[in-house]
């Protein structure tokens, strides 16, 4: 049930100091399998950080060996000198690699780094943590690995999906700056599977765009986001396409619902279903405006069924629909019909933690699914008091 | 200091029980002057409300005598029920005013309403207090007028410019689901100049633009935002248009920062200024973002110096600028140079209310200012039990 249930990887998880909690903070996954082929999708937010910059060239030849992730720093918003200790954590992990037998350069080691933007890591804590991770490898070390990748979130996240002759192991952290393209987070899959290099950046991509594109805690993107799909090849089974795509999107699937059902201060998850929309693209829009509705995601916290709160979301968006043909459900009593008032809302029972929002536009057959969680008072103690 | 500081108008506030609590929920001001030249702004939302549908049509011949404004009840989402309520009210108002010796139809009143969306509205109350405030129309009435208006604002915003000749008075509520395109808000403006119908338009568009377009306490559009401006004549004195411009646009600056000073729950009023963007487009665009990201203003609220979360709301805009070139300063101090660490934050003091970030993006001329708030347990608080 981790990133070392696939065969071929290694994994471990230490505590190198940069928290102050003394908690673990520094992870290696490494990829000793007879293949090394890997993909990656990262941040689109501009203010890249400098593991991100780093990790974009390690995966330009589509192969990597091992990544190296702390938490504790974001190492973003560190102008040169923090591409220069991204650089040099590869290089580090490089050489100690070596001396164990693995003949890897630092262009086959990707680093991701989570925590606060703008400030330095510190380097010679992290460098030795990176020195007894490499030590502390291990078949068994996923665990370990997932909970060093934790900032805010209270517990870590991880998944295993059994196919046939092969596996998808995954972990994930991320529980505030969740938004699309992509959630705030850092998520490593490894498989067994054997795959050529095209077929898993394609997966990938796909993967990624229908799960961790599709929650939005906050709207808040970071500027770390990194997923990582590194393949063994060490089951010696070469899976249909459809198959290996279904294995991992379900990895994805879970690790997606795991990190918004963790997000920060959240009482409620909420499922947003937008149905015949015009495109699937315009669907995605509409269930994203309403994910984004501070004060529908405070109603919901209050347990209020305030289907006004969705219409006024809804309006703001270019998607085609006649405003006077919209329905809306909350847990699935119709309290909008016609863009007006529809059942009572008495009806609505909101005790669950799961709050399902069903929208129909009647413009077409596009639909989507966007999770999303509720806003509430931890919330903001939470991030108001983050890097203090 | 209110809507009847101009000469020419008559306003009264009256409590129908609209509101549960008791408190004024109708309000009635009348241009009694020689003119009756009137332009409005309206809410961009696609479920615009009935009393907004009914008053673009009022208002597309460029003039108005009265406008009716019930709190308490928004009137959105009601169907064509809702419109029918709109359109009895002001027949209804059209009669009473004839009675007492006006000659004006029923389309040439405006009707606002502003409270919950979804619900129909008690309407034998709201004629009701339609009589009455008829009867108690007065020229000292803009301060009930301004109360009655009220929902969740905790204070009354009233304003009044005097210019060489003429005046400009106004009111405002609106607290939450404060949005640019427009700030869900409620304003009146009046004014005893003498202008024409295109100036009061153009003039009332351009000064929207540049104030209340320009606020963002939730990013929360309304379906009810209206502004509305009356021009008596009363004065006999043609102004120049730049000193109409002038005075219009000090009046809304006025009622914009009265807004976001009793923003729900807020306890922070923050100013973003953006310099040196590519265009004045461009630089709305990032102050757009900056205001409403969540982290931003949970850290503002903690008087944190966050500007990570500055830069990482930056970076998912389209706006020109290299992420090397970026500058960014709290309260004075440039936390941020060339897009990594500047200045220590250790220097930046928070304890004020008014919280000044400055954006240099070094890429051009334009520059914009958009004023939003912090997000507190409070604005939670409030919002998860509003309809309840």
């Amino acid at each position: 049930m981790s990133v070392t249930s696939p065969r071929g990887f290694l994994a471990a998880g230490v505590s190198a100091g940069i928290k102050s909690s003394g908690a673990r903070d520094v992870a290696v996954i490494v990829n000793a399998g007879v293949s090394a082929v890997a993909a990656a999708v990262f941040t689109s937010n501009r203010f890249a950080a400098a593991p991100v910059l780093w990790s974009r060239q390690v995966i330009a030849d589509h192969e990597a060996r091992a990544v190296v992730i702390n938490s504790g720093g974001a190492n973003a918003c560190t102008g040169p000198g923090g591409f220069a200790d991204t650089h040099q954590t590869a290089e580090h992990a490089a050489q100690l690699l070596q001396n164990k037998g693995h003949d890897w350069g630092a262009g086959e080691i990707l680093v991701c780094s989570t925590g606060l933007i703008g400030e330095r890591l510190p380097m010679q804590a992290l460098l030795a943590g990176v020195g007894q991770a490499i030590d502390d490898l291990g078949a068994q070390g996923g665990a370990t690995a997932a909970q060093a990748i934790m900032t805010t979130d209270s517990v870590a996240k991880e998944t295993v999906i059994r196919a046939d002759g092969f596996s998808v192991g995954g972990m994930a952290k991320g529980a505030g700056m969740l938004a699309p393209g992509l959630a705030t987070m850092i998520v490593v899959l490894t498989t067994d599977a054997v795959v050529d290099a095209e077929l898993a950046n394609t997966t990938l991509r796909r993967a990624t765009a229908h799960t961790f594109d599709r929650i939005d805690s906050d709207g808040c993107m970071s500027t770390n986001d990194t997923v990582v799909l590194m393949c063994s090849g060490e089951s010696a089974r070469r899976p249909d396409p459809i198959e290996f795509a279904r294995a991992v999107h379900d990895a994805c699937a879970d690790l997606a619902r795991q990190l918004i059902a963790d997000a920060e201060g959240a009482s409620k998850d909420i499922c947003i279903n937008v149905q015949h929309a015009s495109t699937e693209e315009q669907a995605v829009d509409v269930a994203r405006s309403v994910s984004r509705s501070n004060l529908l995601k405070c109603a919901i916290h209050g347990e209020d069924p305030n289907w006004g709160r969705v219409l006024s979301a809804i309006g703001v968006t270019t998607a085609a629909f006649n405003p006077g043909e919209v329905d809306v459900a909350m847990n699935g009593v119709w309290v909008c019909r016609n863009g007006a008032v529809g059942d009572s809302r008495d009806g609505v029972d909101m005790s669950d933690r799961v709050v399902t929002i069903d929208i129909n536009l009647r413009a077409g057959e596009g639909a989507a699914t966007v999770w999303t969680n509720d806003l509430t008072a931890d919330y903001v103690h939470e991030n108001s008091a983050y890097s203090s």
